[in-house]
């Protein structure tokens, strides 16, 4: 994409109340516009990154045999009512429509999936089922001061899974943990994110979190001295000791909870009366789980651990381009021209451009925006460069230039 | 994708309150939920449909220079105190946080998109610029007894288009009009479409709407007799004449709107105070146009005038798969076999095929699941087609069906 047809530009004045990192990193950027506390906009380039994390949960989900759906966000009073959390889930917006019928903006989904499932699963041989979709929650935050962190309105990848016993739930997530780990080094993360434990219900001990480690972080973790594994502040007072590996030393965190799963077992099935049919004839309650994962916190996470004093540093896999292509005086035409046929020689090898061809712009003005903007690559190529047939490549974070032949460009992104 | 492994099935017994014919349909072949009046969960079969749809206004958007960004649903009431719509926007979902706040669902984001291109485009040199979404809106609808052409939550394409002046403006509202029916044909719905005069605002005579033709629809439309151009209702006693051709024979029908297009003027851009600086260094109003298609309602509409006795007729761009492919008898090891090399020989050439392998459902019902799903192209393979090399090919809609070989199936998808 050309820089110059971008409507979005590098802002330097920030809203005054904005005061997470990767708010205000974001809105220099011009990846999201803040609307109002809470709630934000996502721009091209946020935009883009967003959907390269969607689509990495989105195939994750897919290759364990996920359904995907997409449920409303008006969710009918009377549905909460049945699980009795229509006056008991924190934060719920609620609100009337004009023939008197009430509606909760879905923070959550199993009141919409559970009754869902009952139409059409009865049988031991339809399960386990898979069902998710990437939907935008809403939560009615008293304190939304954290950016993309704690949002108000926010995207959500929501899995619910239905097993015939808890044997077979248990299977499903352990599998769902490595997938989730998966899930973090696509997005970089993998080396900072714990395996937390928090919490269960009635029916497991246990829930977990995925915590990544940054001082943004709203939540506190202990983390095992001995293994790769941490506990959350809920329940360290009664959990003295590591709950894989026994040790009971640990280490106090700051951290951002990236994903949580939890054994549901019957706490929704029972309310909805969700059974099947076993293969002696026996009518029996679904067991259920729930994964959760959120793209737009994750976004925030990304940025709040991969930056320097200059801006972000996008992990390839989730930069809104690869490359960010500079043009040095592309004003004069025997330039622009060689430039335009290296910019599209990358397209054709699919690698994603953003191409500064703003011709109004000083060159230091630009290398402070492609540093902000924070694409792994910046290539710049300039009179000087073009008289040794070469472009100047370096990338993010390194202090490092090399010179590379134009010819050998795409063999030095395909290695 | 195997039928056997999706969770939703066709069902026999609908909502009791369901009275449209698209809802009726699309839930009886197991494409959407109903959740509560005019609120919907779309299903896997549904949500690729509205993907489909989805993708091809997004790429006809692009095409025009269109910048995909994605706007908040929660909009809060300042914004629309600033256009003194607050209290004056039909239909208007209003809700307050815990702080207070008041927020508007989304219904239109005009009251959104003015502020924010307010932060970036200053100057002639950024205009015109092409800025639109694909998201979730929100009407609090008193009566939704349409299915999905009538939703109180429903997804939404709005452009929103900033110009210099009227005749930049002008220009792009034509082409507009031509990208639309590009967009319509690719749903099928070119022949039975009508670019129909509405009623404009203060910056012009009239705004357009387009209109297809179907008794399900709510509009009531005046088709002129000589030209392909129609005017609706509310501007029918005033516009004694065809403004395209100036015949004045008009038929009247009943049609459902499926796009409008809108000259604002300076609606918005006065109340935020949108200007840019022109080449003499003079300030002036941004002049604005909107855009609208719901592909929610498009996919309904499609429904609506796309089906026979036994089910849906969908277009070959909208299918969910563009083969349904149907074994017969295949609990027999050597069919199965041979089934399921055709099947992955389909998909290795990118033909989407959902496959019936169900073992323990009797071919009549297949029928009439495919029937009710309405892929494009049914294809039989059973002990009978196979003694010939040969599968058995039916388009839907069509009586005739077609003995092709096996090793010519590719071809015939081909040509």
């Amino acid at each position: 994409m050309r820089q110059s047809k971008l409507f979005t530009k590098t802002i330097k004045e920030l809203p005054k109340d904005e005061t997470s990192f990767n708010a205000k990193a974001l809105i220099r950027a011009g990846f999201i516009d803040k609307v109002s506390a809470g709630v934000y906009t996502f721009l091209p380039l946020g935009l883009k990154v967003h959907n390269k994390i969607c689509n990495i949960v989105r195939k994750e989900m897919n290759v364990i045999g996920g359904q995907e759906i997409l449920m409303p966000a008006l969710t009918p009073k009377e549905f909460w009512q049945v699980t009795d959390r229509w006056n008991n889930f924190d934060a719920l917006f609620q609100l009337a429509g004009s023939d008197k019928k009430e509606y909760a903006l879905g923070a959550t989904h199993e009141e919409i999936i559970t009754p869902l499932v009952k139409k059409f699963i009865f049988s031991y041989k339809e399960l386990p089922t898979y069902i998710y979709q990437i939907q935008t929650k809403f939560r009615n935050e008293l304190r939304a001061k954290a950016g993309l962190i704690r949002g108000r309105e926010f995207s959500m990848k929501d899995l619910y899974s239905f097993h015939a016993d808890e044997k077979n739930l248990d299977e499903f997530y352990e599998l769902m943990k490595k997938v989730y780990f998966k899930i973090y080094k696509q997005c970089g993360l993998l080396n900072i994110t714990y395996l937390t434990y928090a919490s269960g219900g009635a029916f497991s001990k246990y829930s977990h979190e995925f915590q990544t480690l940054t001082n943004a972080g709203e939540d506190i973790i202990y983390i095992c001295s001995n293994c790769r594994t941490a506990i959350n502040q809920e329940i360290i007072k009664e959990q003295t000791h590591c709950p894989e590996c026994n040790d009971k030393n640990f280490q106090k965190a700051k951290a951002v909870e990236v994903g949580n799963i939890f054994k549901l077992g019957t706490r929704f099935s029972k309310p909805f009366n969700l059974q099947y049919v076993d293969q002696n004839g026996k009518h029996k309650d679904i067991i259920m789980g729930c994964y959760g994962f959120g793209p737009s916190r994750v976004m925030a996470t990304i940025v709040e651990t991969h930056n320097d004093d200059k801006g972000i540093i996008w992990p390839e896999e989730v930069a809104p381009f690869k490359v960010h292509l500079i043009g040095i005086r592309n004003k004069e035409l025997g330039i622009r021209n060689q430039i335009e046929k290296f910019y599209q020689n990358l397209q054709k090898n699919n690698i994603e451009v953003l191409y500064d061809d703003r011709d109004d712009v000083r060159p230091g003005e630009k290398f402070a925006d492609a540093d902000l903007i924070g694409c792994p690559y910046r290539i710049v190529v300039s009179e000087r460069t073009l008289a040794e047939n070469s472009v100047e490549i370096k990338k993010r974070g390194k202090e490092k230039c090399e010179m590379i032949k134009i010819d050998d460009v795409i063999n030095y992104f395909k290695k």
